[in-house]
């Protein structure tokens, strides 16, 4: 199909998929003629996934990119496509606790990790988060929440083992590596919207009177 | 205290500080001279609160502004202020789901409200987030994370209760607002942390040989 084609199918304007194909987001059409380029059914997936990492889950533009990348280097073992795919995944925080907040908070991050038996890369970015959020946390006075920590990873246990299956059974390593991208993205929005959801149900009965 | 002693004990440099002061986002000091202003407690923890949510969480400035202001609003009802602090925390997403998909995802997400019995907002800004992100998943092929919405709002059930008893032992009633904003942004980095380091843990085991 044709660039406007392309554009009507996916609902994103021509001047937008043309900065994406600049932008090296989108792959080349094939040409048709010397200044025709046709476009095929994995550019509408592929428009498709950056609409939503763009627009929904509100991905800045570079780690989408780096994301796209990931899914393309397909050149590499499958667990280290995978593993790009989901450091891409997790945005760098900058470091905002003092450095005694952070000793006691790895502290008890690595505690927790010993305790559930996962085995997690020391330089997993999502580690260092962690890290940071629980220091934050105690710097803002909220020891409280620290004590969750378990009650969280007890009900990201609940649900992981069926993530990874619902995964594995794509079919292909490409529509794999897709999946792992859009459910690790967008899985995260419904857990989000569902936790605020179950807090407002909970909150109103509760604090209506007060 | 003076300006310079705050930026010490924060780590917040001064220049950011009046930054902070001119957008409204930090309450003027005390003028102990014609100009010369004294800060106390209360802003070293404001100060403290914004760091956590700019540079940890990654909200964007002007939402901050409008989580902030929710905060202060202390002459509304405690559920009110609540209500309010929690909608200025959910961001607006632009819609990328065709009416179709829109209309069954409508469908579905009113079905699982119902089936658990929460009572929830038709205007929730959270709702809309949720059938949003369902009917982007159908779009993008992804009916099996669907299916998981009862899976996620088993999780998300066991610990809200939780989450809610916290926040009530909060003795004073800016203390409960302030601890409303921090434990569901930032418990949504714990929860999102913790799920990234479950999901690496487990797909590292399965996939290392594939």
């Amino acid at each position: 199909m044709r660039i406007g084609e392309l554009s009507r199918a996916t609902e994103v304007p021509v001047a937008t998929i043309k900065y994406y194909l600049r932008e090296g987001l989108l792959p080349a059409g094939e040409l048709s003629s010397p200044n025709q380029a046709s476009y095929g059914e994995r550019h509408v997936r592929r428009l498709r996934l950056i609409r939503a990492l763009v627009e929904l889950a509100q991905v800045p533009l570079a780690q989408v990119k780096e994301i796209l990348e990931s899914l393309d280097a397909d050149d590499v073992p499958l667990h280290e496509q995978i593993g790009r795919a989901h450091r891409a995944l997790t945005p760098t925080r900058k470091q905002t606790a003092s450095d005694e907040a952070r000793a006691a908070a790895t502290t008890q991050v690595t505690e927790l990790i010993t305790r559930r038996g996962w085995s997690v890369e020391p330089e997993a970015p999502a580690l260092a988060t962690l890290i940071e959020t629980v220091a934050a946390l105690r710097t803002l006075g909220q020891d409280d929440l620290v004590g969750f920590l378990d009650a969280y990873a007890d009900a990201v246990e609940r649900f992981t083992e069926l993530e990874i299956d619902a995964v594995t059974t794509n079919p292909t390593r490409d529509q794999l590596a897709e999946s792992v991208v859009i459910g690790t993205i967008l899985g995260e929005t419904l857990i989000s919207s569902l936790r605020l959801l179950a807090q407002e149900s909970i909150s109103a009965h509760r604090w209506k009177n007060r």
